[in-house]
This record gives structure tokens, sequence and C-alpha cells, in this order.
């Protein structure tokens, strides 16, 4: 077994794909789910979602990094939903693809320690690692630190998220001149000193950052070193490749830059399996040429 | 049907009590639900767990306001967990205790919808309001305020929250200022004032700020007019009803104090609702007194 940034970083080496497939199953996004095929009912929807995202994980598997599960869509599905998640995060599993829990969790103390045994412990919601929110404290993180460093997975932190308002708390100037979202990254940045690194460099402590805001993120990767960025809003949310190219480090690592709409649901006919894996390809090589015109 | 502040305040009048019942169950935390006595079994846990707390809501109902289930314990049972988690809801809805669902939701756009989809609208999750934190910008409120003023039910923003590394983030001075979750809060003031509000004031759109804080706690009163306050930190964590009392409006409502551990798993011999309705009494009557005592 080895740490999650390096499981991650394997795959990124072997495959030289920094794709991270977002799964975020819109039953009424493609027909195969839509709740008009299944009269409504919520276990038959979510039999269809499973089905659905193990087409497309086997049309994609050899195209992407990582992959990005969405609990809320999963949870807005019922009990049958969270079945579904669990099976996804099975499928994952099976198939050796490092899946990333997206669920935003975060609370104080013992409450912090059962989302960490819920999601980055042994059992059926089991994941490689976690988004978190840190709004309640640097206190509140350390639950899931604990449960990462052990069980060799990873934390992201949302620092600066990838919608119109993230700049509503996490832009606002403070008093020493720094942004929230800047005193955040300095503060977990100072955390990742303290936690084991890979041999690339990286900790089991990473952080959120959107492809939406490139400026901020370039600044990210440098202010969080040791912390693995993953990078939403490309895609659908209108980041390019050359916008999330800071993301990485010279040696084009530390980064997975995350799409969900374009890839799981592609349009491109109705062959769901080429679709799926022409947008992976075609994003894949995006973001590598990118990195390319980057570095020259 | 009324609006989820109305329905509470409908109780405290009646009732004379602004306890919050936390439900927070952790199976190791009494024998009847202790894992050793199902051999481990996640899915009899479940079952323990949701009889365990039918035998505390009936020895408690006609002495609380509302009761608050935390996810996270639920979601890390597993499966079983989520299951006992809507039978919770779907019990209380039956004894017609308002259910604050403490989840600590957040995240943008269509996700959010999902969230708000989840525990906001009819469905097995459904509950009267949801904790959600707003880190990510108030555009992610959004959604939740729709559910909630859509359905009568409500949301709390969590704003200024109970534990010791509170301060990390929400206490960071700003640069007109302001700490974090005071322009927080401010912003709060003014998208509440856009809302509905019902005979005593109050909107769908409430916050948390903590009993262990009471300088802050009694500051966001005056801040948050319109706002229910959800008060956490009650006992266990050393708040008292002194430290509450900041949280109530002239006329004594405006807010609900939560206890977990001291109401869920009272001390006080073997007989568990009768330890449970003398220590919901007692949680009563100190809030009770502390409110008299500000009075005079």
């Amino acid at each position: 077994m080895t740490a999650f940034a390096a499981r991650v970083h394997a795959r990124v080496r072997e495959l030289d794909t920094r794709v991270c497939l977002g799964i975020d199953p819109r039953p009424h996004g493609h027909p195969s789910t839509h709740p008009a095929a299944h009269d409504g009912d919520p276990a038959k929807t979510a039999l269809a979602v499973v089905a659905y995202v193990r087409t497309v994980l086997d049309a994609t598997h050899d195209r992407i990094a990582c992959a990005k599960p969405q609990s809320a869509f999963f949870e807005a599905l019922g009990v049958p939903g969270v079945i579904a998640l669990a099976q996804v995060l099975a499928d994952l599993r099976e198939r050796g693809i490092p899946a990333i829990l997206d669920a935003k969790r975060g609370d104080i103390g013992s409450t912090a320690e059962a989302y960490a045994a819920a999601y980055l412990a042994d059992g059926v919601f089991a994941a490689d690692a976690l988004t978190v929110n840190a709004y309640l404290g640097l206190d509140t993180l350390e639950p899931f630190l604990d449960a990462a460093v052990a069980g060799e997975r990873g934390v992201f932190v949302l620092v600066k998220t990838s919608n119109p308002g993230s700049g509503d708390l996490q832009d606002v100037a403070t008093d020493d001149g720094r942004r929230v979202h800047e005193r955040l990254a300095d503060a977990l940045a100072a955390r990742a000193e303290q936690l084991p690194a890979d041999a690339d460099g990286y900790t089991a402590l990473g952080a959120v950052a959107g492809a939406t805001y490139p400026a901020e993120l370039t600044a990210l990767r440098a202010r969080m070193p040791r912390s693995l960025l993953l990078v939403p809003g490309y895609g659908a949310q209108g980041g390019t490749g050359a916008d999330a190219a800071g993301a990485f480090d010279a040696a084009g690592l530390g980064a997975v830059v995350n799409a969900s709409r374009t890839l799981l649901y592609p349009t491109g006919g109705a062959d769901v399996a080429a679709a799926a894996r022409a947008a992976a390809t075609a994003m894949r090589d995006d973001l590598n040429r990118a990195l390319e015109a980057r570095r020259s």
C-alpha cells in the first residue's frame, strides 16, 4: 500500500492523464437513467445509475487518474441512492481507480471522527480521499487527517471554490493583507509541513482550488507545495486547460482536474461508451497540451 | 402548515421549553446500543439505535422544542445507519417534533439543489430544517433557501461554532474591522430582510452560534433579528444557561439550545427514560431560570 497522492501519481505517470472523472449522476441527464424510464422509482433509478456509471468507467478507466463521486446526487435518491454510492465506490476499488468522495463534510470533535470513520476507514462508504470544509476551524480537520494518514488516504480542504460567489467569504481581505482563502492556505501549508511526504513531496493534506480562478489557482500551487490540488470548474463551468495548468508543479504533478457533466454525459452520439472515451481522451490531451505550452 | 420558526415557537409557548434534543447516537455510549451486544453487526446496532432514540423521545417529547439528529453518527453506521436516520426522522414527524437535521451540507449550484432535494423536500430524509456551511459563498445558500421557503422549512447557516478552534477562520479580523463571522452574519441578515417573516418576525434563514462564546452569541442575536438561532455547546461542551441566555429576544423567543450527550446518554441510573426526562426537565428549567434572571 502506498499513500494516496503516490497512488494518484502512479496513474498519472503510467497513463499520462491528469483527468478526474466527476461522477455526478443526474437521473434526468441521460435516457438510460431518466426517471421516466423507471416510473420514477428511486430504487430503479439508483440501479440504472450504477449500471450507467459502470459503462462510463469501463470506457474511460485508462484515460483518468482518479474519479470523484459527488455524494449529494446519491443522497438525493434516498436509501437506494446511498446503496448505489457504496456500489460505485466498490466498482472504483475493483478497477483500481482512486476515489475522491466529494461530500464536503466538516464538523467538530467526535462528530468529525464519525465522518472520518464513515468515509476514510474501511466500510461500505470507504473512499481513497474525502473533500472537507474547514470553516469550523483547523482543529476540526485533525480527525480527518488522522484517519487519512493512518489509512494512506487523502483529505482535500476547500480553499478557493469554482463558483461565482466563492469570493463572498474566501476573498475577504483580512487585517494583514492576505485574503481569507490565502490565510487558510498558509495555515494548511504549515500543517502539511508536519505530515509525512511521499517521494514527490506530497502529503495526505490536499486542497480544492477552482480552474475558474486561474490566478488564485497558480498562487495556491506555490503556497501549498506539499498539497495535491483537486481542481474543479473545467469544462461546463468554463475553465480551460490553460486555466488549469497553473495547478501543476514543474514536473507536471501535484494536481488532478475534474470534469463531471462533459465526461459523464458527453454529447457525441448514442454510443455512451465511445462518446465518454472520446471526451476523456480530449480532456487528457487538452491538459497535457496546456502543460506542454507552459513548459515551452 | 405554518413556517418552521413558527412551528418551533408554537411548541416553545405551549411547553415553555427551549431545549433542542441532540440525537448523536454513539453506539458505544450506552449498554443497549453497544456493538458488543450485537456482535458488532451495524444493522443490529442501527436497529438498537432506533429503539433507544424512541425510548428517549417518548420520555422527553413534552420537554423539548425540537430535536437535532446528527447525520454523521448515522452515516458512520453505513447503509443500516442511513436507514435508521430515515426512521428517526419519521419518528420525529409522527410525534410532531420539529427535526433539524445537522448535516452541515454545502456545495455549489445544482449540487446544492441535490442536497436541498434530499433534506428539505419530501422524501425519506426530509427534515424540518438543515444546517448548512456558507464557506463556498452566499450563492450556494440560495437552493437551500428556495426549498426552505417553498416547503415551510428552515436553514441554519454556521456562523460562530462552539468548538475551541472556531476562531481560526470565523474570528479573523477583516479590513473593515468586522470579523469574518460578523461579516457573514450581516450578509445573512440582509438576505433575511428579503424573506417572508412570521408573526414573531422570524424567517426561514437561521444561524448556528455556540453557547461557548456568549459575547458573540449575544451580539449575533442583535445582528440577525430575523434569524432563529440554533445554539450548540450547552452541557458537555461547557456552555451554561446564563451563557445561552443572550441568544433569546426580549420575548424569550428566537433560539433553541441544543444538548446531545447529557440528554441522550444521561447519567442517573439504569432507567434511561426517567433519567432522560429528568435531564431534559433540568435543562428546560435551567434555561428558563437564566432567561428570568436576565429579565430582572
